[in-house]
């Protein structure tokens, strides 16, 4: 019975196989070559400072490129969204390199902006390419689109798991539904491998271990809990200021190829109101020694209280305005900004706080809990797995049912 | 807004509040008192290894008992599902005690059982009664029932997010949906740190860590997918087994209460076939140095290969006859008994292969496979995070949908 069962599985095992090997390889090296692309921008940025004031030039050039040559590609991770849900014109394979050139150039200019945006629409446009390339049957276009965010967002932060989930989760609020999560994972984490293969490493968070079988403290999760409405609340203002900014945008600024012209002299009027260099590009390489950076938020106590309020706003206008790269590494600053600040105030620890805020307010903005769970776990390890889940969960139950993709559903049924 | 947002939520935020701490609190004393007497009988049993001979009459009194004052009380951890999919008519207050009861004798007198079967339907249970003490209304209730279920489910294990995950992934086959996640989490979380509070440890099994930021090993990977196939597989001859000599227990034993005579006669049989009392009971404490049980599986490389085997016929030969407790512990036992095997054989690291068997084979019989990742976290690290997923999506897709519960459903759409 048991041989049967496998010997008529056999074909389809083999087939999937034969498709989602190349397909992983292929976004995971897309994946580490970005990675790579990016941490060199970033660095040709910190030594011509003046590249900043090129912005407005540079989101000129992207607004133009997208709206000569974008047609549904600038729809990015709401387009992907929307094709798995309901299969239309497609996934353009243009969208791949317009995304990739759109957030390097993003990036060399100063804008605030993430990578998982990049990761994913390179994923998707991928393995669109793939299964027309294969001429697919729409089930199976679903599927492989679905592995390629999958693969996308796993290689890009070195999370297979949360990738997969990510994957599964994002398409509907409050709901996982996983049909395709075997190929979600094994792209997510081929993706994985063959991005470290060309060895590209990811950034590590250290938080302080809690002794083994330590008792719990009802005192600290009652801070955890007080920390994470806030990282809720914060998820809801990015997403709220998003939208509404994105639509300003719209009413006052018609021509699309000129939005980010305007966001990029916004971003330049927000440093000099700030005095810091900061809040633009990634957050995550250090410019002096004593940047405020992603890492540096797991373990320095000097930094301002407001430095999540000044990432949120660099964030938001750079891609309300049409810039390119995604929002996810941007709210992880704003969120373990926020914990580090909270932490401090509630005398907690800070490192513990910073990385609760990074996961919960992504939790909050993209209605991902069980995602972000097994990403704080994935980054942070599980011994601080309660708290993770705690702050996940609070966030995601605080920040509202709307988050930035605008494109995701609300469940049609209960049952 | 998010103000008066926050003022209109209240009064069901401390509704809640009001009814899930005492809920988590009543649960998690019972979860501590449960697990101590187990410990008890079990150790009682030890010391009078002739108390095996009594287990025909122990199997008459929880037949007895079950057919006189039962009721649906029998239908156990399928009621509870029943009843949170379509509430019926309802779930019986005297579940907790007789699950209880019934538990104690079975361990007592050495049936092959486990203790998640009891901690479910301890919460579900007194869930219930709360919920009619309070006369909540229907969708009420079904939020209360989960939450009973994630926090027997958590409390028994030491591992809240698995039970507050379990509970909602254990009602629909490749399905999460999560409306009652924030409920479910809590009560598991309190329900846990309650079990703690009265001094009740959990079981700790260590992995040899991977050194941090190592390069994945696609050998290993190899050896972990096939070695999860096999546990798939075994999840699959537990499931119909089960199913099947539950069946032939019922033609050919028609009195209910005589069918656990029987089933004890026949585990008496199998103790003299098998030459050892290590298949007994729960299997987690040792009677001597050298006994077979859950921790030495991590641990020792003399075991026989033949274990895992061994365990799965005492356990399905218990259960199917009547007795109580459950399949989830014995399951572990069996998937580190067999992970054991086939880590000896493969070369590949005991303790990985029996902590990978022990979580995986638990996917594919309750085919909840997010639940068992994070159960594999909880309790291993997440450091072998990539390892535990990989064993147990393969593990849930190669053991079919029919796992062991029967009201489990099928989803009804796709969407």
């Amino acid at each position: 019975m048991i041989a049967a069962a496998a010997q008529a599985r056999l074909p389809s095992i083999l087939r999937w196989t034969a498709i989602l090997v190349p397909l992983a390889a292929v976004v995971g090296t897309a994946s580490a070559f970005f990675l790579w692309a990016l941490d060199a921008v970033t660095r040709l940025r910190f030594a011509n400072p003046w590249l900043l004031f090129l912005l407005p030039v540079g989101g000129l050039l992207v607004g133009m490129i997208y709206q000569r040559v974008g047609k549904s590609a600038a729809g990015g991770n709401n387009l992907l969204i929307d094709e798995i849900h309901q299969p239309g014109a497609g996934v353009p394979r243009r969208m791949a390199p317009l995304i990739l050139f759109g957030t390097l150039v993003t990036h060399l200019f100063g804008g605030s902006a993430g990578r998982e945006g990049t990761a994913v629409q390179m994923g998707g446009s991928i393995a669109a390419a793939f299964a027309r390339m294969l001429a697919l049957d729409a089930a199976s276009v679903r599927i492989v689109l679905m592995a390629g965010v999958a693969a996308g967002f796993g290689s890009i932060f070195g999370t297979p798991v949360a990738g997969a989930v990510f994957a599964l989760e994002v398409l509907v609020v409050g709901r996982v539904q996983y049909d395709a999560l075997i190929p979600c994972f094994f792209a997510s984490l081929l993706a994985d491998w063959t991005c470290r293969f060309w060895g590209i490493g990811h950034t590590h968070y250290q938080i302080e271990l809690l002794p083994p079988g330590a008792l719990p403290d009802p005192w600290l999760m009652g801070k955890v809990m007080l920390a994470s409405a806030a990282f809720g609340l914060a998820a809801l203002l990015f997403s709220t200021l998003s939208h509404r900014l994105a639509d300003a945008f719209k009413t006052y600024v018609p021509r699309p190829e000129l939005r980010p012209v305007v966001g990029g002299i916004l971003v330049i009027a927000l440093f000099f109101l700030a005095g810091t260099s900061d809040y633009l590009g990634l957050g995550v390489l250090a410019e002096h020694p004593d940047s405020i950076t992603l890492p540096a938020l797991f373990t320095s106590t000097g930094i301002p209280a407001s430095a999540w309020a000044w990432k949120l706003l660099f964030t938001v206008i750079t891609l309300s305005a049409g810039f390119k790269g995604g929002e996810v590494t941007p709210l992880f600053f704003i969120g373990a900004a926020l914990g580090n600040a909270l932490g401090t105030v509630l005398g907690a620890p800070v490192d513990l706080f910073a990385g609760i805020g990074f996961v919960a307010i992504f939790a909050g903005a993209t209605n991902t809990p069980l995602a972000s769970i097994f990403l704080g776990m994935e980054l942070f390890g599980a011994e601080n797995g309660l708290y993770i889940a705690t702050a996940c969960i609070i966030a995601y139950a605080c920040s509202g049912s709307k988050g930035i993709y605008s494109a995701q559903r609300l469940p049609s049924s209960h049952n």
